[in-house]
């Protein structure tokens, strides 16, 4: 059992939850918490850490079992290691997931595709957010650009409420072009720009299509606002300018839903 | 100026920023920043601080000569006394603002009402985001339970972008009696409810609507539920089992904002 907070392995935890860089070299991210970790296969778990305590339950020995590698470490240490403030007990060391660019935009069970591009969102939350969201709403896939948030910190990966595990993603380096791809497949790109002059619900969004959302501060570039096919605004009562980046997608990301399930209904 | 942490003064701002209960019986509440100082009436503000560094601007000048009482205090007190990371330099000790139910609940320029009734719903982002989206989707007053979130609290303050000082709201201590009132006005109640059997855009809010929100982890109490008109859920796809609050909230602000339009356009 590890004691000691200056023990080797329990420092490199510390480094991961708080460096992307560290995670990103290191092809792994930390998932806490009992939830999290019952999704994740066997396979994927390179370390599991569970806490003294939580280790002598019915629950933590049955999740010892599906380990190749456990470590136990004392209740004070473990409490250490975890990103949250009450800590259940059980931690897992992750490799990353890689997803290519035609997993993360391909439709999903012949539906046609819903993707969110985000381009240099910037709050953890607001990325978690629109993960768990956008999960519940149907969209098929994230593309992000460099200047995303990284979505294997601990607080997206806390905020997705296991959505992370499920969602196909993936970071581009040149996102201007991959819009270009995404024109020519036919998926049609809509960017939520407070210049619009086109109110979001007045756009039809049951074929396949992309919602482009920009820097919670700066919102989208020119360029990336550029290449939309039609830029689309959340229209404000009262003196409110914008909505937080995360409910405006998700206003969005639930309108196109909606469009979907009524014209499966086949209403107007 | 005040130079000194130990200023009683200080100490007084200091617990106004942390305790709900002061705020209470003080009557006051504590607004940060240049935005929200200059939408609060010269009559409102109890007394305003400003940084020695704010004050020697143009506008620091601008705006001590709104308020009668003015202190200016250091730049490292200024600190101390700001919730914020990164203050601007401006702070004002504003008295609490006080709705009736009538007022809250009354519909606004003809309009039919549009009312949200928060049931102890706990995370201060999450009413500070319903207000802030809230005012945006056309929402016309807020009735809160005693075991809601303080409004006044200053990350409700700074999460609300100054709806705080435009959207009527109350608390009230008997709940279920106050929505036995808003039907007998004719305010259809819809709760947002996880077990509910109809999709929340299945129903029609162009008339006078409240929608019902509980808390975040134990959703609406029954008594609460039992009192609406429906029950509404977003139907999620998925293994979503739930939205955050403030994004449910926000989802279905904006349908009853985006039916009002179509409505007012004489769309289906």
């Amino acid at each position: 059992m590890i004691t000691s907070m200056a023990n080797r392995k329990v420092k490199y935890i510390a480094t991961l939850q708080k460096k992307a860089r560290t995670r990103r070299e290191e092809d792994l991210f930390v998932a806490e918490g009992l939830r999290m970790c019952r999704e994740i296969l066997p396979e994927e778990i390179h370390e599991l850490f569970l806490s003294e305590s939580f280790a002598a339950t019915k629950e933590g020995a049955a999740q010892a079992r599906r380990a190749h590698n456990v470590e136990i470490v004392s209740d004070a240490v473990f409490a250490a290691m975890a990103d949250t403030q009450t800590p259940q007990g059980i931690l897992a060391l992750v490799r990353q997931r890689h997803y290519t660019v035609d997993e993360v935009t391909a439709a999903a069970d012949g539906r046609p595709a819903l993707l969110m591009v985000l381009e240099h969102l910037q709050d953890p939350g607001n990325l978690g957010t629109i993960l768990r969201a956008g999960e519940g709403a149907g969209v098929t896939g994230i593309l992000m650009d460099g200047g995303t948030a990284d979505i294997y910190s601990p607080k997206v990966i806390r905020s997705t409420m296991g959505s992370v595990l499920r969602m196909p993603f993936t970071y581009v380096d040149d996102l201007p072009a991959q819009l270009d791809l995404l024109k020519r497949r036919g998926i049609r790109l809509y960017a939520a720009h407070l210049a619009a002059k086109h109110d979001y619900d007045e756009e039809n969004y049951t074929g396949s299509a992309a919602f482009l959302i920009g820097n919670e501060a700066a919102g989208l570039s020119a360029e990336t606002a550029g290449k939309a096919d039609a830029l689309v605004r959340i229209p404000m009562q009262g003196k409110v300018e914008s909505l937080n980046a995360a409910v405006a997608a998700s206003v969005l990301m639930f309108e196109a839903a909606r469009q979907r399930r009524a014209a499966e209904r086949g209403d107007c």
